[in-house]
């Protein structure tokens, strides 16, 4: 029931932020934005409580702890609560732009409640402005990411899809570089395991990896298929799938409407 | 306090739904769910956002990168994002009265916030029809399964019976094939310590296994106690864990109802 | 998307609980809680939806399943849905000040739908009177471990700060018993590296231990840094972190005041 009961409270009060949205539109800038702003390492903000930030010097005994073997002099920070995928392709954009590599990729269990992950990147650089650069790029390109990513209260479906991946989707999903990649992720699982059917019947793609509850994800309650292939077929199982998954999860929690603007 | 801010929130926002829901209860037909229902694969939805889906002809890669060793032609999905136990029994229950195997259970940490589990269970089957059955027996009894499944803002309890374990309890839980079987969740955690103590020394039962967050839980916030024995012991350490359990949740979070109706 | 819709409930909702909360103050007695009360393993209820139990006689298979080596005669339990730090400061001022152990200290992914940990942590005595008492100076002391914990709806800082650890710091998180040990916790993690490299240049402290969502959390989406040295020095340490981590965590999610009333 209590999801039922979260639900209804979801679309209660969205039907009253409606009307308050309405009268309240010119809000006062943030101070704190300002404050953090004022600091050297803060670059910015994004969708998906999503943060970057840069480290000039790193400390020796942080990198020690971390457990990085390559020193790095500067280091960008970049991960949110909500969203795994969508900051991976980011940073993937970024790693390409810029003169910087991929240190570490983490997938907590987030997205506040919902049932995927969030995300933590590390990109290594000798110059602190390759860095933040990087970070930026990554934080520019994330609500495109989004674009895929379609959600209700009852889960999520997530598809990426790139011609040419680079070191992020390399580290993160073993996605071969230069290579056509794709990403279709079903939340609740049980829908993913059927995405994952109806992409690989319906084009030749080729299985980089299948993650599922117990295996490969931080217990989310998804199944992530990675795949490569001909750019044209990744494409093709990608746009299947998201046929098949769209009204399968409106089936579930009602409408599930793009979290940006579609990509793909 | 932010939970008790969540707490506060549910109770305003229910209070305020009580009002609507006696406006608007004629919701017309819901255009997703039609259009899911006409996939093949669509079996159906059931409480704790729980989808029941079927592949007649499952694709080899899939089998494959999900690590499956016998090679079922028709696979049923079934799972969640709320409730793990009460699938499983579900799950158990479908493989009694049809000709299927249980593949997998997996169960991510879920309930949308919750303290504890989803799930994702797969049948294998040689024909359609009969994982088509098995998820609709499943789908079907799965209300029934949360009748001892109790919550509120502060966590949840939850209590299983079995007279006769299958395969579903067999393969989760190891319960023994026939025997009588008893499940016994406290969240948070520190209650279902309790109740795992109150209910062994309710009646001679024996330990099957004793999950807690950093043991056998996808690190949910609960315990979970697994007994069996003779049926009469089981059922009476689950009466007396229940009689403690409930008194103890609404200590702390106040009214805590059945989710649908008890039925140990 | 949805961790703006809920920003946007969370505040929506709070307005109105305000009003709300004027017209209600004197709600009456709690029947629950009073019917908890009675039983003679209950100790009480605090801050996080923590509970506190204590069992005079543990069940031997209980401690047979709980794989204790030792055998404890009375356990005192103490944990809850939101907070491991905090929970494990009180437990440690609790060990102190008693004739009890720390037996098992576990941390559930929780916090409600938040980006942290719960607790469960077990107390061992030969006297229930022992086990009691460790619960209730527990109990006691966990509003002010609350203090130097700060929030908003996109996440969460914490900084504990002892001059003396004992067992449960030592359990946890490999404090040496009797020196200062410093807790600096970030979330969403991109903060929490911020800290750990403020942290460690502000002061000449040593580091005990860094988790991050992969590795020595339970996926939370934080990073933790365990330092000790002179106790000086840890708390200059925390101080600087703490005055960096406040505007970051508000560029992202708004005002972050304290939980209950800062003690560093």
């Amino acid at each position: 029931m209590q999801e039922q009961i979260v639900e209804k409270m979801m679309s209660e009060v969205m039907a009253q932020l409606m009307q308050k949205q309405e009268e309240s539109k010119a809000a006062p800038a943030e101070q704190p934005e300002a404050k953090a702003c004022r600091m050297p390492e803060f670059v910015g903000t994004a969708i998906g409580d999503t943060m970057g930030l840069v480290i000039a010097n790193v400390d020796s005994a942080l990198l020690e702890a971390m457990n990085i073997d390559k020193r790095y002099r500067s280091i960008g920070i970049f991960g949110g609560r909500t969203g795994a995928g969508p900051q991976v392709m980011a940073a993937d954009d970024a790693v390409k732009d810029t003169n910087t590599e991929i240190i570490s990729i983490e997938l907590p269990r987030d997205t506040k409640g919902g049932a995927g992950h969030g995300s933590l990147i590390i990109f290594g650089a000798d110059d602190v402005s390759d860095a933040r650069r990087a970070v930026e790029v990554a934080l520019n390109n994330l609500e495109e990411k989004f674009g895929d990513v379609y959600g209700n209260p009852a889960g999520h479906l997530e598809f990426q899809y790139t011609a040419r991946a680079s070191f992020a989707l390399n580290k993160a999903f073993g996605a071969p570089i230069g290579k056509a990649f794709g990403l279709i992720v079903g939340a609740p699982a049980v829908i993913g395991v059927m995405l994952a059917d109806v992409a690989l019947k319906a084009a030749d793609v080729e299985v980089l990896g299948y993650a599922s509850p117990a295996k490969g994800t931080s217990y989310s309650n998804e199944v992530i298929l990675q795949i490569c292939g001909d750019s044209g077929a990744v494409r093709q199982a990608i746009l299947t799938a998201r046929d098949v998954g769209i009204p399968l999860l409106e089936s579930l929690g009602g409408p599930a409407p793009s979290s940006a603007t579609p990509y793909i």
